[in-house]
């Protein structure tokens, strides 16, 4: 039974708001803005942040500012900043921004790797090898993106051999995590334990992380199946910003608030603060202009304290 | 662990949509429209509709034409429609508008009895006493809510023991089905355990629900987490729509289609049609002139099947 007993005493926590969410906005963020919320969410405790991506500015222009992002941002003891890097000139500009570590990505299926990144998904592995060689003999740390592990909106359901046989593929590079991405947030809790409780058979060494979209409203449920095959690194996405601009259908990261009001009311430590996650979250918006993304700022504040204290996301009371 | 193998085979969903979802709509929605809703929703399967309250038609003034409503829907075997009532006065008319089934309410606090209800709790079940034995008497079927079980609006936290002591006195009456409430929506994984699974040892031949919000995504993990302490009756309302205007920070009800769609990914029956009751609440979004309010309608449907279907609420593809 999935009860306290079963859960882990700690969950990691992987943001990665400042890139998957920051790269879909529409409107000109200043770098600056990006670097106070990034620094926000470290103060909040997060230790794992995808801060920026090295792809072509031309292909994601909001995120062309990388470098100088990562030149404006505190290094911190035990905080790694990683960026995702789709090439070698990437990686190149990676390094040069001294990043602690990159993320490759591709896709379980070839419909999407073709659709996001214009290789099939063996040119894609092909290609990423000598970035992973190169990246550790630099000493970063690499993690791998599984792009639409759960469901593709090119192809439809994704066999858990499938997502086992490009894993293995990829794990093969040496990558020290592997993220199982549920790209379009189709997963429900028995398929997460299908596909994640094949591959950490064959995981070796490396970490496998779970990236959730909470698109149905499943991704809550699905970090809590997916405890139970032993996954205890989760991605998470302040404000809940982001999706994939390459997904149709695609909306909504799991927001990084919403799992940590679950695991602080579950009692398993994270190390992150969730009030820093919110005023970070905060301050995004109040940039972006709109209203809250995530659930638990949408709802309000609810300390589980004696005297109940519920207030809506400007921190006023409502009752 | 939380596997397969310890998921429930069938849940039974029953659906509220129609008292706590319209409830809370500030547009009048004309009766034949209501009728209409009921009937959808009884089209796509389900078997235990609670249709309307027989509560002052100016304390609810949305749900005023209870009577009619009911002298409007077609009765069918193994449908069962019920009321909520908070007296004898709502009794009666539930009685004379042939119910198979009625609701009684209070709270596992006095502070939130006191402002929705009007009597501290040791009143109101002195009260529901009587309600209980006449509704047994004329052959109807009784379920008793229990709201804020997992945190009070205006008291704070709730301790699992206080929510039993209530629940046991509550299950003295005699009453067929508890429903323990997380009415404004805080409730995590653990807490759920903890309460759902108290509550169980002493349910005795009763049912125990589970009545959850999405307030703070956490409702379908909860769901999951109430598997593994045996409770598989969980409350939903089409559309998502509800809340309490009693209830400061409440919204949303857990959606009818949200449910489904998680429970039908793990294989569990429930003999209820997801596409049925997307278009019942399609339509009634449609009466009442608004967006989708549940995840799966935001999201737009998805075929598990071989080739993908990825719509928006319109059913138009988005690819």
């Amino acid at each position: 039974m999935s009860t306290r007993d079963h859960w882990p005493r700690r969950v990691r926590i992987v943001e990665v708001g400042p890139r998957d969410g920051l790269q879909n906005e529409a409107a000109t963020i200043p770098t600056a803005a990006k670097v106070r919320f990034i620094e926000l969410l470290a103060d909040a405790g997060l230790a794992d942040i995808e801060a920026t991506s090295f792809v072509s500015p031309r292909a994601v222009p909001q995120l062309a500012d990388g470098e100088a992002v990562l030149a404006a941002l505190r290094r911190r003891a035990g905080l790694r900043y990683t960026a995702l890097v789709p090439n070698a000139r990437g990686l190149e500009r990676a390094l040069r921004a001294r990043v602690q570590g990159v993320a490759l990505f591709t896709a379980a299926t070839d419909a999407f790797a073709e659709r996001n990144i214009r290789m099939s998904v063996a040119e894609s592995l092909a290609a990423f090898s000598p970035l992973a060689t190169d990246a550790h003999a630099a000493g970063l740390w690499v993690r791998g993106y599984l792009s639409v592990c759960f469901g593709c909106p090119y192809s439809g359901a994704v066999a858990p051999t499938t997502v086992l046989d490009v894993a293995r593929r990829f794990l093969d590079l040496g990558i020290d995590e592997l993220a199982l991405a549920d790209t379009i947030g189709v997963a429900t809790p028995g398929q997460v334990q299908a596909v994640a409780g094949l591959v950490r058979e064959h995981i070796g060494t490396a970490t496998l992380a779970l990236h959730c979209h909470d698109t149905r409203g499943t991704a809550l449920a699905n970090v809590l199946a997916a405890f139970d095959v032993g996954v205890t690194t989760f991605d998470a996405s302040a404000a809940g910003l982001g999706g994939c601009p390459f997904a149709p259908g695609a909306s909504g990261n799991l927001a990084t608030e919403d799992l940590l009001y679950m695991l602080d009311g579950m009692g398993v430590e994270t190390g992150v603060q969730l009030d820093g996650v919110a005023a970070a979250s905060r301050y995004l918006l109040g940039v972006l202009g709109r209203p809250p993304a995530s659930r638990y700022l949408q709802a309000g504040r609810w300390d589980r304290g004696a005297a109940a204290v519920v207030t809506n996301a400007s921190g006023q009371a409502k009752g």
